[in-house]
């Protein structure tokens, strides 16, 4: 932590905050500068924190220095693979996730599912419960859903991955699911965090539409100092002032996560973007970017989904992604 | 809901999206432009909602006109008084609500909770379960910093408002609270706004950091459908690029939800700005903008505050604050 | 300037940027901590940043401790006034200015003149250069308007206040007008700034609505710094994401300017909202927050307004305004 | 333009707004909906864009529905070729600029000239005139820089960016340059805009940081409309709230502008993350994404840079990085 005083502090304001830091079994040393002093509180990172040095007399403002993630830190660990009972997400092979945004039945289930294994995904995606904008829109077929993806499961041999919305969803949810995805609206429900952090399954943690980077790791830590080692980050688009886009795909979040963490990071181009019509381009460039894999909403009727049809490619359309993608990812030395 | 045809729209698209639209028991009427065609599409807002005409071919854009929220809207009532067990939030009178960021003890608690009453607060807020951005922050003190608040209310009369996390604890936090506070970070965890709407205790929704107030006004509306028309709605600022302050205090949410709803706003000028010094300011604005009432975070020594400590009041800044605010309060026509 | 070095870097990589420091005649220190090196970089500020630190091998990053403006600074001058021919800005009393957008002819320039000035603003507002997003929009009546707008300050007395949108506009403008606006989408058109800092008229800088305080006053410095101290501010709302206002008025950038400069700050809530009904909220709020002043766009019949209708106010409107702020200003304790 | 009526919009309030459509020449058609009555406006868009319906009584709001560019539409034409005195930008190569932020001298251009063009360059960038935030900064070597600049071409071929900062200076920045650059902070330069609309060379406009895809359009209709028809579209990163790199770079801008536009566009990956070590990763992804070519800061010396080091890779780095970037052209189709 770096302390600046204000220019006009007192010598007693400054021995003030000496003497709480001391208090603390800290040390701390100054720079006498020209115009202004500063100090350094040199300790360990969670005792320094909880002094909110801000708040006393003659102190201008204090900067944090160490990160405040310690589990997902790249510091502790090179390189994450997360192993979904096979499929191996953070190695060399690009991962396609894929499926509807709801389940809305099951023959359409099954046979998006049976497609999308066709054309190279390894994991379904589906929602069986969903978070709506609206009390009044369609919210989910819940259990039932559940059930249809266990069987396209058994049916394809896809893994699945379904959102859990609340803590006490957890229990029902991971009986059926391979990952459970915690969604943008959650990613700051503590709760939910602790309780999927104490789940023996992967953990799927999107990035909150209004979070940094650094924030999006603080929650995997949640999930991480819980117990569950097994965390999956997606990038799904920030929201900004461009209203072009459903939101701001930010794909510098790719270098900058592996810059400062070991945890496996994967794209969703459908609600990064919000447009079908921009779902190829920007896959190709989050692969690029160096993602572990992507996430896409395909149905087989997006005019009749009944969430997200304007975001959502046709089997057909997603067929000739994948092979555009798969020269891609072979140019940035990835398997596909 | 007006949909707009692509300008090489064919015949067959055009008829097709007809065909949806009347498919649903809807109407439709066109207007040929000089360069485009659009379609109003005539009926009943929930069933138009379930189309995703984006996703139909030949369809440029669809632009939905009709509010999606009702029973939060001006349009069902002029203006909703909440009463807090006799204290009136909406009414003639400006209502300050004060106390510290997080319940640290009972002593600190009753002095505080003494000092804001003798200034003019009428109710006393205070954390008993924290959401930190942190695993590794102090998390609050659970049910005891519940039972000083209570002992608190005994003692001054002052009413409680405290935070509700999750569904589970709504049921604990109900018997001791006299407002349920779903915070800024819980905003869209539908699962506990479901859960408060289905509660007796009036309801303080903060804003969520990067809602519209339309977003805010839809998730007041997950209350009201379950029953609940207690609502309090709460500014406290949005993320915005400017990083001078904590969050940017969006001060036009003042007369924009009046515009839209009948709900009483409250703004919470310590969170909104991060900054002490800033918090009278900001404060008198809130006021003269129209704003129902003020939260601010009161602590009796903020550089020991667990949480919060640099953005809070001490009891005698508290004071001076409400004598500067009672003629702003005055000058717009309120009580206080 | 503080320097944090990677917890790898090597004695080598520490001794090159010691290096570097000591050739610019520069001193440092050192702060070891348990996990990290950093650096404090002593001596001049403009020196300091003069070197890319961040480019050098082994450092993490570094972070400026000075303020990088100076004559914009408080620590420079405790309030500055502005005198605008006899209008005082900055002083004890709100000051009003008032107008068109645009100056669409001498008659409505008239009557709107006589119209606000019987209200009480002082300064006359109205664009005759007008920056467009659109090259086939109306770009205003040039030299024409300023003619009319010269005719108006003699029928009324009232001072004037118009844009100027390139330096070699100012000549011109400046034989006219009293205030030379630079405005929100020239805020960085550092040329203009250079021109306008080079003029013996006030200068009225609007905030680009992607601009930081910081940013702003550093616009303000290229206008002090080449020699004109009257600079007044105007804070006219920020972009983000929410799209229900045109633009979000940041009035937290009011103490946040008192806390950083002396120079004198007036808010705009016609743009800052884009819409005349919530314009006496955030007139009220900017005046409780501590402005100088206001800046309002009022127009006879906004309905046939050349630009901006649907957030100007009538004079009727505007008068009733007026009304309703003297007794807000004098809550706070300044005359109107 | 789509007109929707408040719910208790009187008759005679909708009489009103029937006239003055139909004082403009132009038609109406009403759509009468169970809740709301909406009115299409139907003719010219110049015409109707001129009437301020929102100022109207009885009016909630108007929408437009025809895109305010034309010139610069997909509409008018398929895709556009900048020819470069023989470089073609947008046609099936890949084009990359490189070179300093600022000319910093004879020997550093010469130097990295020579490094950039072995290493695949076709254009080379450099600042002659520099906008700096601080009135303080290095403000670049002017007409001395375009010399060097212009030794640089003869000695190596490449041709030459250099970015002007008013409408003054074209006339000599024109003598020496290949393609005129206005920066982000410029782009709402009107001045600016329209003269170098009116030169004979190309222009590389940059997207503010504040500015949506559809301003940045608008915004090249300035210099369309003025009869350049030659203009590169740059994306170089958006001011959001995630401070870990100095840009959001919105690379969705790219598919969003293929869409709409036929112009080309580039992308600025140093800028846009100002992280050197972003820099690659991004540079794939925006290939990937389809830009039609990158500009990139690149420095013999980034520790001696005088602006922007710390986002310049070095020769070597860049030669590695169009190593890499080749396969991933290739993968999607596109020539380097």
């Amino acid at each position: 932590m770096i302390i600046v005083f204000k220019k006009d502090a007192t010598e007693a304001e400054k021995q003030h905050v000496y003497e709480k830091i001391e208090e603390l079994g800290l040390r701390h040393q100054s720079i006498i500068g020209e115009e202004l002093t500063v100090v350094g509180v040199i300790g360990k990172e969670d005792a320094i924190r909880t002094l909110p040095f801000e708040a006393m007399p003659g102190v201008d403002y204090a900067m944090p220095i160490l990160k405040p993630f310690k589990l997902a830190s790249v510091e502790l660990k090179k390189r994450t693979v997360v192993d979904v009972d096979g499929v191996k997400v953070g190695g060399d092979e690009v991962v396609l996730m894929a499926g509807p945004c709801s389940v809305e039945g099951h023959d359409m289930l099954m046979e998006i599912a049976e497609d999308v294994k066709e054309s190279g995904a390894k994991i379904l995606r589906g929602g069986a419960f969903k978070p709506r904008t609206s009390p009044y829109s369609f919210q989910g077929y819940g259990k039932e859903a559940l059930e249809y993806l266990a069987q396209a499961r058994e049916a394809t041999g896809l893994k699945i991955v379904t959102e859990v919305m609340g803590p006490n969803d957890v229990e029902l949810i991971e009986e059926y699911t391979d990952i459970l995805q915690v969604g943008a609206r959650n990613m700051t429900n503590y709760q939910l965090l602790s309780r999927v952090g104490k789940s023996s399954k992967p953990v799927l943690l999107k990035r909150g539409f209004a979070a940094t980077v650094k924030e999006l790791l603080m929650c995997a830590e949640y999930i991480l100092s819980n117990g569950n080692m097994n965390v999956i980050l997606c990038e799904r688009g920030i929201r900004t002032f461009e209203n072009g886009t459903r939101n701001t795909l930010d794909l510098s979040s790719i270098p900058a996560i592996r810059h400062q963490s070991h945890l496996p990071v994967i794209v969703d181009p459908s609600h990064g973007t919000g447009k079908s019509e921009y779902v190829a381009a920007m896959s190709k460039a989050a692969i690029a970017a160096g993602a572990d894999g992507l996430i896409v909403e395909v149905h087989n009727c997006p005019e009749k989904a009944l969430s997200d049809g304007e975001q959502s490619l046709t089997p057909e359309q997603f067929n000739t992604l994948v092979k555009e993608l798969r020269p891609v990812a072979h140019a940035v030395g990835r398997k596909m």
